[in-house]
C-alpha cells in the first residue's frame, strides 16, 4: 500500500494506531490539531490540520488508498460542536477520498450509535440506529454516509462501533465493554489488510466473557480479540454499588450517555462514577 | 389541541396540509421562506421564517401541542444546502420542541432514506437506512434523532417515509410508490390524532397494486389509503421504454436518485424522464 | 359432527355462541355456573358444573368432537380464583378431551397473554409471551398446555386471543383492538369447520384500521372480519383525553390491565375509564 | 415487445395464456407436442416441439423478448420421465434464453416445490425448498437455476409458483389453495409487463379467504387477485370427511403429493379425492 | 449483598449451591422440605418449609435481597403433584419477593419448558414456549409470571434453563446436553453478582461440542462454561444402540420426557435408559 | 455398524475418508472410477463403478447402513457431464438408499450452492440456494433431494457444504474458506457417529478466524473445527494484489466461481490465480 492517512493522530486512541499503520504503508500521514507529534516513525509525516475544514482535508487525502477516520470530538458535547467536528468532519473525509479515488475509509463510530438498546438486548451489526447523544447521531449519520459512498460510488467502509477502549478495565459496565488497546490495534490493521470489505459494521470489543454485542456478521473481517476483561471482574464487583435497572445510565448499552442530558459530556460522568467506586 | 405549528406551509405538499390542520387545533401557524400565503384559515397565522434559524424556531414552537415539520429543500442539492435547510432546520425543530414540552412532531421523511434498497426487496420500517443522497442522508438524521429525543425525553415522532407524492401518476415507477394528495392528507391526520405514537415510521404511498413497501409494523396508526395508480397502469405501461435492471436508478427504490451524482438534483431527472416518456 | 361441548355458555361471549354452535353439531351441550339457560336450542342440553370440578368435566366431555371452552372468570381477580377457574378449569378441559379422544378444543384465550408489549409493537401469533396479569397468565398457562397436548397427543387446539369483544367500540384503545360480536362468532365458527387446525394461535380482533396485530400466520384458517372500529374514530377520538406514552395502561396492549396492581379488577378500570371519557 | 415463446401452449393452463399473451407482443410463437393448435390469434405462430429438445429450444427462442416457460409433465411421473420434461426442458429453455439475449423469462413454478411444510406453517417466497415428488424437486431445480442466470447473466425471471389452479373449486383443500383461471392470467399478464422484476418468486393462488401463502414480499409485481374460494366454502365442506392431521396429505401444503410415494401420479389421487368427497 | 435465601436446598442440585452462595452474602437462608442439613456454613441458616405453604415462603424471604428458587419436583408427576410443588411454589416465591422488595429472584427452569422442539432446531433464548411435561409446563409458567412481575414490578429474574444437570456424562443424549456441576455453580454465581440482567433466559449447558442451544442473546451475563461432555462420547456411543430418528423421545430436545405420558417419571425412564446402555 | 459405501473413493477428498470409515464400520465398501485403490483396509472391498450407474449403485448399497456420497466431478463442467455424475450420481443414491433401507446418507455438498452470496453475507445453513456454476447447481438438487427423502421416508441426510479443502492454504479467499483435510475427517466422522440427525446442513470449513459461515444451528453434531488457515495469512496477504469488490470473483462466496462462464472449469481458474499470485 503506498499511502494511509489517519486522523486524530494525536488522540487517545489514534495515537495508538500510529506505529501499527505506519507498518502497513509506504506512507502514513498523520493529522489532528495538536502543533506536532513526537515519535514520528520513518515514514510518517504530520500535518496538522481540522477535520472540520474541507480544504484542509481535500489536499490531505490526496493519493491516499486508505483513510483511517479517527479524528473528531470524542465525548458529549454542544451540537454546534459536534456539528463541526463530527458530522462535518465525516462528510470532509468521504467526500475528499472519493474525489480522490481512495478505496477504504476505516472509521471509528462508536457504541452511542446504538447506546438507548438496553443492555439485555444483544445488539447485532444489522439493527437499526439509537442513538443516545448528539456524539451518537454523528457516528450515525457517518454510518449512514458510509453505506451511501459505498453503494453509489463503491467506496468501501469499515465502521468501528468502538464501546470501552481504555487501558485498565474501569468499572462493571466496562465488563461487558472493554476494548484493550491491543485489541483496537487487531481490529484497525485486519481493516486495513482485508483483502474486500465492502460496507461493514463491527464493535470494537474485546473477548469479554460478558461481552453484550454480536459480531457474527462481520466474521469475514477475521477480527479475534485476545483479551478479557473477566480478569478485573472479581475486584470491580466488589466495589460496585447496587444496580437500579430503572436507571437507563446502567440500563442501556449507552452507560451514562443514555442518562446525561444532550450536550453534556459523558466522558465527565464516566470518570467520576469510576472515581466513586 | 391548542397549537400546532406547519413548517414548510408553501411548498407543494406542505400548503396542502394547511386546511386539515387548521381543523384539528385552536391555532395553526403557518411557516416558511415566502412574504406570505394566501388563502389563511380563520385561525392560521403565518410567519415568515427560515427552520435553519434556530432562535425563530425557538420562538414558533413555544406553546405548541405538535409540529409538522415540512420545512427543508425537497430534492438532491450540495452538501452545504441539505445542511443548512435539512439537517439544521431538523435539528432547531426538535431542539426547540424538547425545550417547550412540545408533545409530538409529524415530519416529512422520504423514501429517499432507504434509496439504495433494490425494488425487488419489499422494505419494512425496521430495516437499517440506505441513503441515496444528501437529502436522504438529512431525512436518515432526523429519523435518529427523532429516535434518541423519544428514548430519552418522551419527545413522539412520526416520520412520514414519502414516496411519490404527486397529482396524476408520472411514470413506471410510481405505479408503486404514488402517494396521492388525499392520502397525504388522511397520514398526516391519522399522525396527529392518534393518541399514542411513540416513535413510528410509516411509509407515505397509496394503496397501489404494485406499492413495495411494508408498513404492517404501523398498523395502530390507522392509515388505510384509498388511491391505487393501477387506474394509471396501462396508459403509462404503453408508454414506458424498455427497463434495465441493472440500471440503479431503475432497480433501486429511490429511482432516479439512486444514480444522480451526489448533489445533484433528482427532481430535474425524474422531470425528464416523465417527460420522455 | 356429533357433539360439542360449550362452557362458559352463560357468559357475555359464550352466550353469543350458543346458537351459532348448535347448528354445527348433532348436539351442543352448554354448561356454566348459572341455574339454567334461556332459549335453548332443539338439540341443546344446558348442564350447570363448574369448569375446576375435575370429574364434571370428564363427564360432560365424553363423546364430544370438539369443546369450545370460554368457561373461565373474564378479569383479572386473585390468584387462587384464578386457578380454580383458569388453570384448573383449563387443565381439566384439556385432560378430559385427551382422555376421551376428543379431537379439537376452540380456546378462549386473551389478548392479556402479551398484554405489555408496548402497542407500537406489532404483536404476531409466535412471539414469545408477556402477560400483564394473573388472567393474563392463566391464558398463557393454557396455550402452552394446548401446544403440549398437540405434540404429545395430536389433540388439536385453536386459541383465540381475543381482544375488546364488545357491542359498540367504547374507548380509544378499542379502535384498534374491538372484536364485533359478529366477528367473534365468525372466528368460532371457523375455528370449528376447518379440517385441520393442528395447534394454531389468532389474535380475535375485528378488521379495524387500526388493528395492532398480526394474524397473517393463521391465514389458512379463514377468519376475515367484515366489522371496522373506524366508524367510531370522530366521535370517540373527539372525547378522549391527551395519552400519556409514558403511562403502560395506555401505550401497552394490554390497556388498563397492564396498570392495575396483580389481583385487581382490570374490568372495573375500563368501566371507569370509558364513563369517564 | 417484439416476441414472446410460450412453451406448454397445448396444456390446461398454456392453452389459456395464449390469447392473452398473443395481446402483449408483436408475434407470438406457441410451441408444444401437439400436432396443431385450433384458434390460432392473427399474430400466433404454432411450433410443434418437445421442450426436452434442446435444438428446437435454441432454435424457437432466437429473438424472443421473453419466454412464458409452461411446458412440462404436469403431475409426479418416474423419474426419468420427469428429468427429461422438466429439468432437461428447464434448462433448454434458460440456456437458449442466455444465449439468445432474451430479457426474461416467467416459469410455472408450483407449490410442490413446497410441499412438504405443514399448512400451518404460512410459506414465504423466501424460505428454503422442501419439495414433495420428483415434480416438486424438478421446480427446485430450474428456480435455483433462474436465480443463477440472474446473477451471471442478468437474465430476468419470475417463479409462479402455481398452487391449484383449475376452474371450479374441487375439495376442501382448495379453499385455500385455488387459482382461479382469471388470477392465473393477471398473474402471467403483470409478470410479463411489469418493467423490472430481476429474479422473483410468487405464488399463484386467488384471493381466498384461507390462502396459506404469502406473496408479501413480490408485492412489486403488483399481482392482485379478484376470486375467492370462499364461495364454495359451504358446500364444500359439508361433504369433506373429518380430516387426520397426522396424515401428511392432509397436513401439508402439497396435499396428495405429500403422501404418494415418489413417481406415482398424485393428479390421478386428487382426482379420486375429489370424486369420493 | 445481606441475605440470599436458597429453596430446594436439601436436593441433587441445591445443595451444590450453598457454600458457594453463603460466600456471596452475609447471610444465607436454606429452605427444604428435609428435617435438617449437614455441613451448614457460618452464616447459613435452615429452615424446613414447603414452598407450597404461601405464609412460609412470605416470612422466609422477608428481607431477602435475592432468593435462588431451586424447590420444586424435579421430575414429571401428576398435575396435582406438580401444581402444588412447581406451580404454587413458584407463585409463593414470586408474590413474596414482591411484596419484601426481593431485587432479583434467579430461578431453576428447565429444557422441558421447550422439550417438544426437534434436536435438529437449535433452540434461542426467545423462541415460544413448547413444554414435554407438566414438569416443562410448569417451568413454562414460572417464567412467564417472571417476565410479568419484572414488566410490572421491576423483580428481575434469571431463568436456567437447567438440562442435564449431573455428574459423570450419562447417555448420547448427554453428550449435547450435560450441564457439569461446576457450571452449574458458575450459572448461579454469574446470576448473583450481575450488576443488572432485568428478565433473562439462559440454558444451563456445558461447553459441550455438542450443544445444542444458543445462549448468544443472554451473552451479558458473562456464564462462560468450562466442561465438555466430549470427553465421554468415544466410550459413550461405543455402547448407544442405534436411534430411531421418529422416536420423539430420541428426535425431541426433552429426550425421554418427549416420549412418556403425561404424568409419568421421565427420571425413572432416563435411569432405564442409562442403565440399559 | 455393519456396512458403510463410499462413493468417489478415489478422489482427493474421498481417498482420505478410505481409513477413517473403515474403523467405523464391520465392512467398507469403496467405489470409484478408478480400475483398483491402492492400500484397501482389511476390512474394505473396493467396486469400480459409475455413480451414474442406477444398476451398479442398487447393487453396491444393499445392506448398507450408511452412504458417504462423494462421487461426482469436483468441479465445473458442461451441464451434460454434470447431469450425468452429479445429478443421475446422486438420484441413484438415493433412490437405492431408500429401495434397501440404508439409515443415512452423508453427501459432499459445496459451497457453490450458495456461491452468489457476497462475502459480505455471513451465509447460514437455512437460508435459500443461490448456485454460481451448474456444479453448484447439482449440489442445490441433490440437497433438496435429500430434505425431500427425509420428510418422506424417513432416509437420514448430512449435507457438508465443503468450502476450500486443500493442503495448504493457497490464497486470501481460503484464508476463510480453509477446510484443512484433518478437519473435512472429522466433520465426515461426526456425520457418521451422531446417532441422529435428520435432514442436516453443515458448512465445512475449518475454524479459520476469518470464516465467513455460521455453523450454529447444526451445532448439535458437535463439529468443532480445530485448524485456522489464519497461520497463513501474512505470507499469503503480502503477495495478494488488490483486490476489485465489484468483481463477483472476488466478492462471492463462490470466488471465481462467481465469474467463470457456466459450464468452463473453475478449478483451472483458481490454480492460475493461485500461481499468479
Amino acid at each position: 500500500m503506498s499511502k494511509i492517512v489517519l486522523t486524530g493522530a494525536a488522540g487517545a486512541l489514534g495515537g495508538r494506531l500510529r506505529a501499527p499503520l505506519a507498518r502497513l504503508a509506504d506512507t502514513l500521514v498523520s493529522t489532528d490539531l495538536a502543533e506536532s507529534l513526537d515519535g514520528l516513525a520513518d515514514n510518517e509525516t504530520y500535518v496538522k490540520a481540522d477535520v472540520g475544514d474541507a480544504a484542509a482535508m481535500m489536499e490531505l487525502i490526496e493519493g491516499a488508498d486508505m483513510v483511517v477516520h479517527f479524528g473528531a470530538i470524542p465525548d458529549e458535547a454542544p451540537f454546534e460542536e459536534i456539528l463541526h467536528s463530527n458530522f462535518l468532519g465525516a462528510y470532509n473525509v468521504w467526500n475528499a477520498a472519493q474525489k480522490h479515488g481512495t478505496r477504504r475509509i476505516i472509521y471509528a463510530s462508536s457504541i452511542h450509535a446504538m447506546g438507548m438498546y438496553p443492555k439485555t438486548v444483544q445488539i447485532t451489526t444489522d439493527m437499526p440506529h439509537r442513538p443516545d447523544t448528539f456524539y451518537g447521531l454523528s457516528k450515525c449519520f457517518a454510518e449512514d454516509m458510509a453505506s451511501m459512498y459505498w453503494d453509489k460510488y463503491g467506496l468501501e467502509a469499515v465502521c468501528l462501533r468502538i464501546y470501552s477502549a481504555s487501558g485498565p478495565v474501569q468499572n462493571a459496565r466496562a465488563l461487558g465493554s472493554w476494548l484493550s488497546y491491543d485489541d483496537l490495534i487487531q481490529l484497525v490493521e485486519k481493516s486495513v489488510t482485508s483483502p474486500i470489505t465492502g460496507f461493514a459494521v463491527i464493535y470494537g470489543v474485546s473477548n469479554n466473557d460478558r461481552s453484550p454485542v454480536d459480531n457474527s456478521k462481520a466474521s469475514f473481517l477475521g477480527y479475534r480479540p485476545k483479551d478479557n476483561a473477566e480478569d478485573y471482574a472479581a475486584e470491580i464487583l466488589a466495589k460496585t454499588p447496587v444496580a437500579d435497572p430503572q436507571d437507563k445510565g446502567q440500563m442501556c448499552h449507552g452507560g451514562p450517555f443514555a442518562t446525561v442530558p444532550l450536550g453534556v459530556s459523558g466522558v465527565q460522568f464516566i470518570k467520576k462514577m469510576s472515581e466513586g467506586n
